[in-house]
């Protein structure tokens, strides 16, 4: 299993730990990012974790992993409910994707509890804070080697 | 940690295996129990496991949890979309609850896609198979030993 | 009067006095009913109260009602917005009924705003706690009196 | 309790008693004043009892009764579905307020279904004529008693 | 035929002939009244003409019409569109009813589109400016001529 | 003025007088085409009457209109509700055009409550029966005057 | 019972047999009225069965069942989902009218899921094909020999 | 053709031919039992013919049919319209389905004109009162034979 | 390629060059014929050009493109946001179809946005007056050459 | 600049810093005009500063506008939402007109979230408290100056 | 005509020929611009051809365009139907625009049906493939060539 | 008071005086930062003043002004409407923001008049043009002195 798996992270997701803490905790991305190289490391796995605000950065992230992913884990953050891009890359995508959120946005904004970006995942986990990241990764292992991609 | 945790099964899915495999696999709930309680045990926690096609069976299940279990995960099936009854019943728990679905209940009809579940939900998993029940299983240990309730 | 009042409740309102206190009250059901018991004997008259978490039961005891009382309130719950089976044995049903709720309904969630029952009923009394379940006695005997049923 | 219960009666409901009989009834406001007063005694309390077809003017009473009434009793009628304005005024006054309708909206035109007042008030009673205008004098004797306001 | 018929003109009506003359054309008020009146003595009848810009005043004058008027011509303008106390007043009105309006409310924007006062009309007449009114003098008197009232 | 008015039928009201009496009255179509022709002649001008199930001949008729009618008197029964054709052919057309229906619309079905057809006509008169017809041709014969077509 | 039974079709649906056979099957409309005239004829009755793709021809249809039919099956076909012309010839019938389709219309597109027609229906058979027409005559039969129309 | 067709009917249907009968009609749920198996008698075949009003014992006899029915008839009354379980249960059972109703589920209120079991049955039948069951019944010999199932 | 093209033509469009010239342009329909079949015999293809103010006609015409057309090019003018016939007809001819409009219907009337056409069509241009018919010749020329239908 | 500048105040103002002060502030009326006054007197202008609890009256004050004011600005509260007749007198005044709000609407309930008041407003101010009184001043100032009027 | 038409594709057009291919075709972007250049060089003008995933880059694009192209063909792709900012681009530029889709649009999800793009657009080609821009080379080159911009 | 404010501007503002003036006016971006500078030094404070086609450096900026500014105006323009990335950046940020538009959004098109800028702005100025951004420079002056941040 050479190829890393991507995780992907959009806007404001940089700010964790320091805003809204009562929704998303305290933890900062890098510790996140620690979390989930472990997680992997577990499963015999790396990890390429990145963070950005752009909307066409996330899409040439998606579109990267084509080649060089075994899956993707991907918390499109605000983007989650208006991409259609993102979802379009997505399918353009043959291996697993798993939607993560830290919370869970079906007790939020209307605004919130839709998302274009499940229409093109295998799965979706939230409302587990950081953890959920560490479960997602258990979960892209399980479904990359069942399939032997 | 005494109470185990109650995996609670709605409607029609006792034909686990049988029904809709392109949906829902082939294993049996039978097997997914065992994978629950195998899970659980590596946490050092028990599993009460149990399906049923009644919201009034499912509703006293929950309530039964308040005194008898350290976390619920709940697969209410086709309840999820309609039963407010549940929903009322899980804001009387206080233990976490993380809400499990076999299907990305987002890429189905339009009527699967509004969880009255969610609301009172620490967290949910969907879209995973019989592997999102471990998963549940570690998310609710992480939890319960997070708060030591 | 030989026909006693059905005083009929809905799922989780076994749960009173111990489920969110600051909506429902302190009071227990066992409180309440004895609350019933007193105000219909003021009038005259006798009790029959009940509750279950099923529709099914709920439906079957209006049915019974039809020989056996000479009104009822029904505080249905979560199934208040839901049951459209609950309505249909309602407007079988020729006597009185005051549909009641603790909670002013109106000040809630969206998907508690609406009733089904409120088509079959002769009335509404909500946002009273304990005190509209003895004014709902007040309202079936005033009204049983008036139509000699 | 030096305060009386205001009663305030919007739109047409002067006409009582000879408008729509089948919905409203016979009883004229004189019938429903009268009651309301002798209910009021047998509580200790006083009623102040007002008809006014004017928006303004309602509001302008439940202004006034934030200095001069100890609850009110408020049927808006025509203004019940489209006011803000009475809402408004309800939310800065901070004794008990009852709605009261003589007829069961939730049965009646779909633009009746809806209620501004509610979303100000403690609790509603309807459905039940003017038998519904005495039980909102015992529940405000009941909740002026109990907070002792 | 002792009875006038009321001519009753709601909000901003009395500014006719200097507000956007392109829609409401360049007669005044005073103008159509004189055209109303002259109408109605051509069938032998008076008409009772007035303006206001007040809801509450516009349903007392209905109100009074019950004893006083053998028609109503009703030009209720911005109230038409959202007053459902003017409806519930000309529901308790059993002389014949004619709505008009001098624009075709129907080409304008959404909001002027739904009309409360048609559900309590005999027939409505729109788009042909202080003409409609001369119709609707017509459409009163063979009305009231049929049924004799 | 050398051109007919035009009054043109939709579907079904060659049935008028038998069907639905209570909704469209005792007269018949035949009866309705003599008072137009008579109404039209008291103002000097002639009528050209027609009715038809088709909207292929009611939009040939608007279009033959274009030449040979100084004004367009429609009811366009159930077509009203549903053919942008109708609409279509009357915004071609450039002389008056009053929309008619024997009931008010707006007290029937919600289907009923929208107008293709008030998107292109000039005025609209309704639930005056056949006398609305005639004041229709009121209506023309002063539009049709004031602009000299 | 001298009148026949009017079956009357729809848009398209002399296209039967060779127009998406996997809903509509490949019997042809030959092959129908066939099964229609025997089925009547064992009960004694005949058939005047048609077809034509233009909705005036269908209103006239109905419309000449008021003197000629002793009863109506319709497949509106297309015209079912938007024709209120339809509909109103068929208030006009006073005999039974069984509304018809091949398909089950509430499995497939939204648009098709509304019908005008069942709103002047006396009921509906849908998805069971051809076997659906001779089902639809039963029902006329016993329709019509109950009532002796 | 060993197994019998299994006649399902939900809610409040045991109240027929006492409950609403100008809707309903008069005959008993006794004397529909008896038309069913008398008519599936004709065919050669057994009816087994059931009441409940429970969704989980529905669900439960839907379940049960997979292995004991040659194909069922379902009436879920007031389940019809909100129970996805019955849907989901019916999508598991590979035999033919027909949905009845007694009366013209399109002709009453909205809330009655949306069938979850529409989507998982082969046909529907309704407005046809108790001979809708026999009208069924003939259905489903047809579907079973033709199949051979 | 014996089989010519046919461009069909909806309501109203025969008025082209003398209707709202602003929207459609001064071209006349016998302009734009000529402008086809021009094009077309730069591509060896013939042209079958025809208008009609019928649904009903139109739908003939399609079902007659099955055995005597190679492609079909459809202005339906006003039916295109309304008429299921159209649909269906297109859905049983299997050549090519590209659905035209002079005018950008996407920024005209919201009722103009919506396209039934299009579900039956290959592709669409719009927005470019005549020059569309001339674009659509030379794209169904090129999707019958690239299939050799 | 002779006329001075309209602030006009809708329902409940005149409550202001006594009613919900966490939304709107302990600043009274009387403040807010002394705010207005002397932020005018900076311009060189004058106030005229009214507050009042009918539509009627704001309406008759905007109609007075036109004669008497160089500017209006207007708090129209609860009536923002809910009022065509201020809209429509709006629209009939030349001058400029600034909505202001003390809170931000947009954070507020659904029905506070549009404005009939904004369709005939230059600009709005909201969310800034008595300061944006100032500031609408200031506006006023520099559009009177700027169009001379 | 010094200017090139500026052929600008938006996000995942990149990925062409390999993403989906039963929607999009098997030709590469490369081949698309290939044949627009060609198409270009017919009418004697020049082509520049660019793609991007980043909405901002699309924007300023289209700002260049102002001074440096004679015409846009805008491919937007999944910004065509959630970019207000492609809009307001495209409304400050004065050439002509064309939209083009590979696939046709109105046969996809929901969420493809609606184009902010086609309020900015002169006209709209989908459905066709890559030939579709050929197509648009041709509209635009005539549009230039009519208007000598 | 070190920090200066941030003055954000969003897609094609950089057009600005030279796009749709009658809408947006004819003064540059340059000329409205100067305007924004003076005024902010009347104040003694400074202005960063930008502009971005880009939502991810929107959103940047914003991130940056918790740590540099002492209060954000915003005009985002196109994003406003569509941006739930904006809306997190503002709620991770403490101090105020103003929102700021040229135009009257809400006398525009629809989905203009939805903002979700303003569920994370203390305030909004719209319609005033520039002056609007020196007024907002005011308000952000008074907040700033007000709370000392």
């Amino acid at each position: 299993m050479a190829h890393p798996i991507f995780v992907l992270n959009g806007p404001n997701l940089n700010l964790l730990g320091s805003r809204e803490p009562e929704i998303y905790g305290t933890q900062t991305l890098k510790d996140v990012e620690k979390l989930c190289v472990e997680r992997a490391k577990s499963h015999g796995m790396g990890v390429e974790f990145r963070q950005t605000n752009s909307e066409a950065e996330l899409i040439s992230w998606i579109q990267e992993a084509r080649d060089g992913a075994s899956g993707i884990m991907l918390n499109a953050a605000a983007l989650t409910h208006t991409s259609i891009g993102l979802l379009d890359a997505l399918q353009a995508y043959e291996g697993p994707v798993i939607e993560v959120h830290f919370s869970n946005i079906f007790r939020r904004e209307t605004f919130r509890q839709h998302s274009f970006v499940s229409l093109g995942a295998t799965g979706m986990i939230c409302g587990l804070g950081a953890h959920g990241y560490e479960l997602a990764i258990d979960a892209l292992a399980h479904l990359i080697l069942k399939t032997g991609s």
